[in-house]
């Protein structure tokens, strides 16, 4: 038996002088144990598999950390780690004060910027060649990106910007006709063209091409780098990949092996939990969607590459012509929501919450300006977990609720998000609406109950009290219907429901009848509902005590939603144990 | 001597019956019209020069507004709108409840789509498109986009969705080689290769090409738009015109003839008008950089298509390979700086507030989550004026001082906001750090005072006083220290400076000392700095009375900056009446 190799391995310069044989051995045991990390710990497995051989290559080849290797998105990069240095500390992967899922500066020397939103690569490569010009550094600088993330608007104009430039970049162009979901766009259609019709493509943007290589085969690449390694100033290397490759299931359902869960290393079985019946936020809005399609012609559906994270399959399926992917293009998605929505439609744009930062200008200038009715609905609002900082999503609350004219809803259940999507249904809204929902699995067994038309601008009393009330925003009732549980007091509890507007009527009951209010919300503090109801009580007089929870001033990092909500003191025990606090401050202060 | 036409035309209807000699003198009326407005009323000049002839031939052949016509960023659209009933209203042009600059849908059913920021039309017009096909609609959905449109990332977006599908879209490629500054790119010169070069770049977009044609030849652009009226489908004309097309300073002077102000429409003059010696904030940022620029190397300037705007144009000349004009990118220009800022170097990248909009995801993800050093300076912050609602910049301290890590700066004079980016340069930050400052010029008439290193996280103290104290934020400081003239009692006033993180010790001192206090901001009051310092004082258990100033939840519509400010109470007048009220109102209460 051949002696394991990865074992050694704790910087690239340990396997620079393999021979041929070994640096392929080093790939095998690398495919290996990505597979068996990801079985156990959860995580990205398509996309590491499917650059096995890549990341051999160019580390073999170019001399990482001081040649710039950018991995754009970056769940490739569990191999890239590995062979960094960073082998043991998969067992943490993900975990609170683990490993990152994403590249990360702070991580590791190698992990030359930081990713996890996709088509950044491009402007941080010239960003840093620019830079080497400017300082007179002589070093390569690669950005790998995939043929997904090459079609959104910013690596645009980043590729319009390059190829004006001398500036030493190679794009490794990670073809593998995946994003999460299967890649969309004429540009993927010309990917698949012969290599004349791309080589003229990126012609056209004076940028030099070569390619299509077979992106699994190993001394191809190597020799491929290392003329590339002699060259300099903008280039594109196209390789053809197989995401998922080297594990049959993965490779048989690359949607689902994009982050499976825990599974079987070696058949890929899946390890489903089960999940006790209960539904996942994103289900509840695809199935209601789709009851609702049927019923309503003037109904649209838009994604932005997310149509599985979403879940919108099966509507996609259903109304091919009505529930639409355009790839990673969120800023089109708003606005091409926004035609839409002249011309009389209802479409409903599904956007991550992290994600509509990138469309943030749209929101505004298209939408929310023009009064144009169209619905947001802002999948992984508050925290996401494992996915971490880059994708936690905390700021949509500040950023949505500033805006006028903005209808700004939070459900506190599946049954309430399920009846506000029918109400805008079946009675379309005036203007702009927005609904936010967390990733994930909500706290109800049943929520398909019969669709009723509901008044979603009002709050509503979840239970009475005296002295002492809190204001839940969102799905955070369930955590304040825990913590009051848990404490003897008879304090109240009101669901915001509708964030802006206000339901004024609702706030002038609470601030009258008790003399201290706690708002509870998923999102960043500053600038946040809590403050926003401060505000509120101080215009119209009232100085009753109000204490803000939420989340500070801090990027939150990664790991489980119910460890990040503990760290934060935002599950039950953080906030009947701040509520505590609040009620004997209050008799003190009595 | 000819029957004048323009005057009695009041719908596309009454031309478009006219024969080739009548329309060729309708275009030579409407550019004579449109010289003459914009000489006495101000406005963009040079791009509805350009489009005279494509104006008159699209409005002659389409049958507006049952076809849909959408003109990308809409400072072009003067002609449209005197060719659609609006000749009348040009008189109160940009003017406070005057007529639009771009185009609106609340003005006419002519305009399909509100524009003001650039690149929206494909996407537009592609959702019209969708929802025609959807709702059994024949009809043309026309987007006319300039060549430095076109090349920004979230109209490749569109391009790259509206090669998949079979939409009813005409894009009208308006390629004059021009933004407000000359076009850039790698695109751009693409454009100005021969047609076969630009046939293939389109079809690798699955976009049918026909062109160039010579946008000024009317009786050319009849034929061809003729021609396209009978087809269906995504396509692109190419039309090559002239920015400011039939006044000859213009043609020659196209920068400055994109807005030049008030100028005699005979000879082209400019009528610049005295300043007292005052100067633009723009120009404090141009001459300051290019100080430093000459002491440090380390600095870098990035402008998205707003070199003149910004003040930026002779440093760009002065130093070509470190202050760079990337396009109308607003996402790469960002990560570009985070990709700069991660090799030592010192980006200050100048945008506008509301174009910043569109780089949000990017501020977040790319720079202040990996707390890289990039200075943000933020151009026309607070109330912009004539542009109206699309331009007014009073999102950004909304949404930036909830960023975690972000130093927040709004310099209140022209000495301050150049001895922050001296101290800058000199001390290079740990972190991002943005700076906001307004449109145009300031109160001072020494500015260029020798460099001095400051404190840039603390406030000021401005005037002593007691009872009852002003906090100012950036340069309403001004607007401030004229109201405080108008009244006679000793209201104190302190010039926040700092917004994050704030300046705690001088916070203490100001709620301790004083009984009320009033916040004052050029921004949105919900999520805006008075909404933080009243959380701050509630946190921090201050119990005295804080009133906020600033703009409202509404959108602000057009007018002189002047009025607008009257309008919202934020002039001197407007808010010594709020302090007067304010007084009393303690008086009552005590």
């Amino acid at each position: 038996m051949t002696k394991p190799l990865l074992a050694d391995i704790s910087h690239p310069r340990d396997f620079r002088s393999f021979d041929p044989l070994q640096l392929q051995q080093l790939v095998d045991e690398l495919r290996t144990e990505i597979i068996q990390v990801v079985s156990e710990r959860e995580g990205h497995l398509g996309a590491s598999l499917g650059v096995v051989e890549l990341t051999v290559a160019l580390h073999t080849v170019f001399d990482t950390p001081n040649d710039r290797l950018i991995w754009d998105v970056g769940h490739q990069a569990y191999g890239h780690k590995m062979l960094t240095g960073r082998r043991a500390d998969f067992t943490r992967l993900r975990q609170w004060k683990g490993l990152n899922g994403f590249p990360s500066r702070e991580e590791s020397s190698f992990d030359s910027f930081g990713t996890g939103h996709s088509s950044t690569s491009i402007s941080a490569a010239l960003g840093m060649a620019l830079a080497a010009e400017q300082q007179g550094e002589d070093r390569q600088h690669i950005a790998v990106i995939g043929d997904a993330s090459i079609a959104s608007g910013m690596a645009f104009e980043a590729l319009n910007h390059l190829g004006t430039t001398q500036a030493n970049v190679l794009i490794v162009l990670n073809d593998n006709a995946m994003g999460i979901d299967p890649s969309v766009g004429a540009l993927k259609d010309a990917f698949a063209q012969n290599s004349s019709e791309q080589s003229s493509l990126f012609a056209s943007l004076n940028i030099a091409y070569t390619g299509p290589f077979d992106g699994h085969d190993l001394p191809l690449l190597l020799k491929v780098f290392k003329e590339q390694k002699k060259q300099k100033g903008p280039r594109l290397i196209h390789l053809r990949t197989v995401k998922g490759k080297g594990l049959a299931s993965a490779e048989k359902n690359q949607i689902v092996f994009h982050a499976p869960g825990k599974f079987d290393p070696l058949t890929g079985k899946l390890n489903k939990p089960a999940k006790q019946g209960k539904t996942k936020f994103q289900t509840v809005v695809g199935k209601t969607l789709m009851a609702l399609f049927a019923e309503h012609d003037h109904l649209m559906a838009i994604s932005p590459a997310m149509p599985t994270g979403s879940g919108l399959v099966a509507l996609m399926e259903r109304y091919p012509n009505r529930c639409l992917d355009v790839g990673i293009a969120e800023q089109h998605a708003v606005t091409l929501a926004a035609g839409m929505a002249t011309q009389g439609l209802l479409p409903f744009c599904v956007i991550y919450s992290t994600f509509l930062q990138r469309a943030y200008d749209q929101v505004i200038h298209d939408v929310v300006l023009q009064n144009l009715p169209v619905v947001f609905c802002i999948d992984r609002a508050g925290l996401v977990g494992h996915d971490g900082a880059t994708h936690q999503g905390v700021f949509d609350l500040v950023f949505l609720q500033t805006l006028p004219q903005l209808t700004l809803l939070a459900p506190r259940d599946e049954v309430q998000l399920r009846q506000q999507l029918y109400t805008l249904a079946a009675v379309p809204p005036k203007g702009p609406v927005a609904i936010r929902y967390p990733r994930g699995y909500g706290g109800l067994t049943e929520w398909e109950l019969p669709f009723e038309s509901i008044d979603y601008t009002k709050g509503t009393c979840l239970k009475e009290g005296k002295g002492t009330a809190v204001i839940s925003v969102g799905t955070m009732a369930e955590e304040v219907s825990e913590a009051l549980q848990q404490l003897e007091a008879p304090i109240a509890h009101y669901d915001l429901g509708c964030i802006k507007p206000l339901d004024e009527a609702l706030l002038h009951r609470v601030f009258t009848r008790f003399t201290q209010v706690l708002t509870v919300e998923e999102g960043s503090l500053v600038g946040g509902v809590g403050s926003r109801l401060l505000s509120w009580a101080n215009d119209h007089g009232y100085s009753l005590k109000i204490k803000s929870l939420g989340v500070p001033d801090d990027f939150v990092s990664h790991g489980s939603p119910a460890v990040l909500k503990q760290k934060l003191g935002l599950d039950a025990s953080g906030i009947a144990a701040s509520i505590r606090t609040f009620l004997t401050e209050d008799e003190t202060c009595n």
